[in-house]
């Protein structure tokens, strides 16, 4: 039986890029690190090695850097979304979709031209383009996020192997993942940006948890309460376990106080909350 | 607008697992880290906080050292089918679909009792079961390749962002990251699994390359040549750039000998390789 | 010819440890990762197996965890010389010197019992005790600095292989790591802490700098400044390059927009400043 | 009170270099990863940004590629060793020692001109030149050794914080971390090496370890005893856990069969062992 070529894709990953506008009265730094993918008509190479309609990926990388340059960053996703439109206007016969993922490294200022990185927490944006229409999916990647109590876990199912015990108070933490598509664009991709992040973070304090299940619902429902253009939240919320410590052989109470934090294994959450009526996703997961 | 739940899965992840088998006359050891992601009827404790078809993820890790140490470890894939199965049978009611991975680092005997890790190779099995069915996905991991001659990349397309020169002999490195679909249980998983992989360094180091994407049609290819129960390649490598430095300055040449081995950014590519009539992959890349 | 045993120690490392203190009307959450190290007369055990003078590392870990239950946290400095000091008094005979390092990862409140973490940097604390004294030293790790002018690096030495054009405008960034050692107990560790932190994120900005070496001399400078109990200050500062871009191809022009911070090789400078006049350092170093 | 620099060093850290020899039939590859520390009479630019001392690290850089082309790799000494001398009889008024350390990643060949990276292990050289003398020393990192059997912890000292039972079997498993300083050249490098490494593989599994610090002491006399120009050996060697899991809630027993590696905390083991009559050890260490 012969073979046949499926589905495959290929471009630059982790282009690095710091870019200062130097215009204002103080300057503004922006860190990237930009992927760029493309899908389409690329058989040949693969079948016969033959180049002729393969951009380079270094040439991918070029074309961030002198956009960048050209026109400046301003909103992730609008950068992103010139890109992937450059790409699949490039070779319009060529490219069926071109995606180009952002992920933001923040930096705070602390002088007039001096800055801290404060943060492990990077900014996401992907934008999927193609001739006819694109899609954007922001997001946030590495925000770790613990409370001390409201809590729970109970009422489980228990089976053969099951020694758990229930608690009614426990430390709940988690290092969010969070995704999200828009239906329609906001007016301010930044606020849209902060006002998810911020629903993130209060949803999962005010939230009384009986799983992590349900703040993972409650959380992506409050993003869409929060944003008005956003129609679907993909989160993926790893359980960060905090064992309680025994301390009875040395003659001690522990009653939630001290508490080792445990690297692995984890529980692993997923799930996604969409509004109802919102716009079909196209190509934003693909 | 309501909201409502999407897709959503739990488990456990990164279980570590290290089984002894001590009843031959030397020790065996087998080190392995799993993952279980459980699908299905779940949705009351994400909408409500209702617990009582959740297995806690801790049973799910519970099971997985029990069953090693009932039945042992054999074949990473059987092992995996194992434990999928045990999962979505179970909770018939409730479980959709189980799907189990492992990846096995491996140890090299030194002694008769010790052990020595030759690589940072990880060899993968991911099965995904179903109370009808189920399907196997192998894979590797971290396989570092590189040859010195036999690459080209030239006869690419050319715009207003391209500086890249042509090139008839250039370093290709990559780290396989390759997995594939079973469509049929081979007579034996771990010969199955060598010849796959003996395919895929034979087929990287033979294959006069004029591009990755070539390279890897021609080792996705080289898998289902080798094993007849493979259905499916899919493969994702990334391009490793070698730059070649320019010792000019300095009053000497440089063919090909001194290279700077770039961390980012890099090429990336992927594609997926089918055999014709193979059977369908069901939730097998689910 | 024989053998002889060296120097040598032994003790446990990466003790992770969450202290929430439940007694304020909020609760506080202290995040630490805590190593124990000893020296002493624990030759026995490697010549000859004899472990009778050996307390397990496990033993030390529990000490850590009771210790954080009985005593609560405190200032780090504080709670890593308690444990130092226990270690060492318990086995007065035995433990020459015990040194107990911790590196505290900071939460930000989000709500009244709710967290999130807003950096990878740490602060570091290290106690080394003897029964007649103890020393500290204090310091951070993973702080990233940037600044986007006031740097420049001309002037070398140039020999038959210096190619690096001069530059009077560069970016200059880094990572410090910072260890400062005090010679008298501050008042206030964590203002002590927090005045060092703030003179080298300072400095580093308000320092127009010829290397990034003088950099480092007036940020250690400026930590003696800000806190007179600190007698020596050691530096760690990898010079985070950033290339510029090369966008002439493309007719784009690139007055210091649009660089590519590039992750390997780096340059590495360390440097020690010290107060004169200031005590010796005893143990604090070794 | 004034300020003082203390010791400071600079240089150029994780140089990436590939080096391929074509002269034979067949191609070999070196991959290397280089450092250079200068420490001298560099206080000018610490003290008032005179860089007229300074060779830029760009440079050292640049020499580490132009001496690969020149002179090929050879042993990793011999290329530390070529490079150390460089730097210190290059600047000799102004560089009091120069340190060179190669980590080299190995490949194994798969083919004519194609390899396959085996491991995470890396073979290292460190040497540290003056004008008059100059000091090598070798060793290895990431060697993962583990044995199932052959190793006790009992007899230990109790106090009140000790729960650890005793155990007369158990996993011991580590990850080798090794440097040896050689006292006089040995003829052949690689072989040296060779044995050195073998040596400590064999004695891992050969001793029967009473405690990890046994093992070590053990393992170091083995490299002095295998290798004469050897004088002294530095060893670190993490306790990485395995715990036995309790399956007694499932009706199973649990003779050693499965275990738990965990990642941390772990014990931490350092050890050196010299020989009786070594010659100093000069700057190899500082």
């Amino acid at each position: 039986m012969g073979h046949r070529l499926g589905p495959n894709t290929y471009g630059k990953a982790e282009i690095r890029l710091l870019h200062v506008d130097r215009d204002g009265p103080r300057h503004e730094v922006r860190d990237l690190t930009v992927g760029v993918t493309l899908a389409g008509a690329f058989d040949d190479t693969y079948l016969t090695g033959d180049n002729s309609a393969v951009l380079p990926t270094d040439s991918q990388k070029n074309t961030v850097y002198a956009f960048a340059r050209r026109h400046g960053i301003g909103a992730v996703e609008d950068f992103a979304r010139r890109l992937a439109r450059r790409f699949v206007t490039a070779q319009p016969e060529t490219v069926a979709h071109a995606r180009v993922t952002v992920v933001e490294h923040p930096w705070a200022r602390t002088g007039g031209h001096s800055f801290a990185a404060p943060a492990g927490e990077g900014r996401t944006a992907e934008v999927t383009a193609t001739l006819q229409a694109d899609w954007t999916v922001a997001g946030l990647t590495g925000l770790l996020l613990l409370k001390t109590t409201g809590s729970e876990f109970r009422g489980f199912l228990r089976d053969a192997y099951t020694t758990l015990p229930e608690t009614d108070d426990r430390i709940l933490a988690t290092e969010v993942e969070a995704r999200w598509r828009y239906g329609a664009a906001p007016g301010d991709w930044d606020a849209a940006h902060g006002a998810a992040r911020e629903a993130l973070i209060g949803t999962f304090g005010s939230t009384h948890s009986r799983s992590l299940q349900q703040s993972l619902y409650a959380m992506g429902g409050a993003v869409l309460d929060a944003v008005d253009e956003v129609a679907e939240v993909r989160l993926r919320l790893p359980n960060r376990h905090h064992l309680l410590v025994d301390l009875g052989p040395f003659g001690l109470d522990n009653e939630n106080v001290v508490f080792h934090p445990d690297d692995r294994p984890y529980g692993l959450i997923t799930g996604t909350v969409s509004r109802e009526g919102a716009p079909p996703p196209g190509l934003a997961w693909v």
